[in-house]
């Protein structure tokens, strides 16, 4: 086995294998579902939003006031006032729109809809009232305090174009133009297979000899922040009929299968030969210049990509922030913009307090612990330790990338701190 | 009542506003509650998680090969291999422990506690076996490919500081060190009461002088967000009784309330008289030196936080990032470290696409929409039109906040801009 699995490794730059998977991963079959806008936050739109009527849908006073024809009063002054005859009231719950001739006003509340011929509208605080007159003390410019109709949208422009993740204001915006369902991707399904024989379900007491099976719930976490949906299968043994139909079940319902442990070069590593005996199999890398995690697997079964990750936890949520985020992020339709991208990488620069060796032709990823010196400065402390310590994960506050090509990094260099 | 309201603004910096309010907001009376581990994905933490033992629990093996005493085979070399009997296999099936006396080694899996009295692993390779006999071709320095009994966690050790807001990791390594449940704070409920004789709900269509309500639906997707619980009561009509009583209601199944809209100085606004009217209240600030958004009311009701949020969609949204966020993330238990904070609010750093006046004595908040030029740079657009329109929220990606003392930017200028 060990020798087999040696023979044709297809080893890569993390790059080049990372861009021929997701080449491979088409977006044309990704479904839609009909959902409750308000239930869509965080959902990534299938189809533009168009706007259906003009927003405002009317001519819209901005103020409470009078609502007048600026042409009208343009010679107005204190000294000699112009007069109107105040002829109506429109408010909140008028529901008819009446016309004003040249020498008449109609009284608006904020908000409410301007009467046929005026443009504009003037403030209480400039005229006097008396009975059903107005004396207007001040000349207004055309749509001054108003809102005109269409100003803010017009009726069949694209209000928000398709595949945006949806935000709080994206929400309301859609309920505000009239829309009570939206059209968004249909969740990708992630289902997670942990293996291996010395794992135990979380509420089982582990014996001296085993672990509380623990990846899959930090995967889990992650898939579901990155709007997937995910399910953890039951833990597999290290058998290789088992981990083939576990792979194989999980297809039937999943959009991408993740297999935890059992891709390293090991005698009880089967994932890579489980992936290889399944029907319509292909492997696209299965040894990558990344540290941790060069036995990254990357294969497609059924046309559905199925990813074998490490089974140590550093390894594991490593090579799944490197391959699977991204995988999952095109499968769930999510857009390549700069400022999505920003919010879904939150990164910090941060000096390191100490020098960091680093193996020339891998890409190294560095766990930092953060902390803020008096000066608010905030240095980054590594971990080098062990890729099985699961702690230096809760421990530190994210990671630092060091290229393929760099050997190394130097106390107090500045790097780019990934937060996870 | 516009004159009843003006005489007594107590108004204030937004700085000063939001300091006398958070002071005012004790974290003594917040409340746990426990639940399953599997489900604390981004809940606070309410206490220490301790490390009940040692992590690993035992020498463990971190490859294939043979447990040996590193000082019986200092010695050894290819052309004089010291000889060793293999007297046992552990693996992870194996649950009882062997011990190993001078001339002895035991072939352990990956994984696998140690023997007593061996303190290394020695690798196949560096090996000749011969049935039960092993020719030690090479010394290795004591612990090699050995993680050491508590090297990781030590028991009775604190693993997770109270009120971390806990990741993915957080949730895997407290499920691998062996808890099922664990004790959150209570997710803070707020109540959104929205405000106006002109809306209506999402599912009527509004007439000509109706809007759909939708300022509920935004503050709600930034409270889950965010941490807390959201519930959007019934419009209330512009009437005093109905505002109190809603107020009220709310408050006995509230951390929060919010009232959106009416807390203007209109002759229809009565959210503030509504809070002087019930008992217990008290108001913090009812005027702030903001834009847009000045007429918020910063309020306690019974004791519990109140906030009268402008009902213009631009205001609505400014003020709750402004003043309801951070109250919210106070109620949730939510840390004010530096990485949580960044995590919350993600900026970047773009440059001004034109020049924007701001008025002396005003914290002004321009929204910005964003786009990436041909090398790159990131330029931001500013909106500076109607605070009515909820387009423009749409349609921005971020805020940039231009300080009270300041009267304007430049175009050109570097502007940091929070996302949202």
């Amino acid at each position: 086995m060990f020798e087999t699995n040696n023979l044709d490794k297809i080893s890569c730059s993390v790059e080049s294998a990372l861009n021929d998977y997701l080449d491979a991963i088409s977006e044309e079959h990704l479904e839609f579902e009909n959902i409750s806008v308000e239930d869509s936050l965080s959902r990534i739109l299938y189809e533009d939003i168009m706007v259906k009527i003009d927003q405002p849908p009317f001519d819209k006073a901005l103020i409470d006031g009078y609502a007048v024809n600026s042409s009208k009063i343009a010679h107005t002054s204190i000294t000699k006032p112009v007069i109107l005859q105040v002829i109506a009231e429109i408010n909140a719950e008028t529901k008819n729109r009446t016309a004003i001739s040249d020498n008449q006003a109609v009284k608006v509340s904020k908000g409410a809809f301007l009467p046929e011929n005026a443009d504009s509208v003037i403030s209480s605080e400039d005229v006097v009232q008396e009975n059903e007159i107005i004396k207007v003390l001040k000349s207004v410019s055309p749509g001054t305090c108003v809102a005109k109709r269409g100003e803010d949208l017009v009726a069949s422009e694209v209000f928000i174009k398709k595949n945006r993740k949806l935000r709080p204001q994206d929400v309301g915006g859609i309920i505000g133009i009239g829309y009570c369902q939206v059209k968004v991707y249909k969740k990708p399904v992630v289902s997670i297979i942990p293996t291996g024989n010395e794992l135990v379900p979380i509420d089982v007491e582990p014996d001296v000899n085993q672990i509380i099976s623990s990846n899959g719930y930090v995967l889990k976490g992650f898939i579901e922040q990155l709007g997937g949906t995910a399910k953890i299968s039951s833990i597999v043994k290290d058998d290789l009929n088992q981990v083939k139909s576990s792979i194989s079940k999980a297809l039937e319902v999943s959009d991408l299968v993740l297999v935890s442990g059992g891709c390293s070069a090991g005698t009880k590593d089967y994932t890579l030969n489980a992936i290889r005996e399944l029907e319509n199999s292909k492997i696209i890398a299965n040894e990558v210049e990344i540290r941790p995690g060069s036995h990254i697997l990357l294969a497609f079964v059924e046309n559905k990509p199925v990813i074998g990750l490490p089974g140590h936890p550093v390894s594991n949520m490593t090579s799944f922030h490197v391959f699977g985020k991204p995988v999952l992020k095109k499968l769930a339709g999510t857009p390549r913009s700069f400022w999505q991208d920003r919010k879904d990488t939150i990164k910090l620069d941060a000096f390191l307090a100490k020098k960091i060796f680093s193996p020339e032709g891998k890409e190294d990823y560095v766990r930092v612990r953060l902390l803020e010196d008096k000066e608010g400065k905030i240095i980054a402390y590594p971990y080098t330790g062990q890729s099985s310590f699961l702690s230096t994960l809760v421990k530190s506050h994210g990671i630092v990338k060091i290229p393929a090509e760099c050997t190394g990094l130097y106390q107090g260099d500045r790097v780019e701190v990934l937060l996870f």
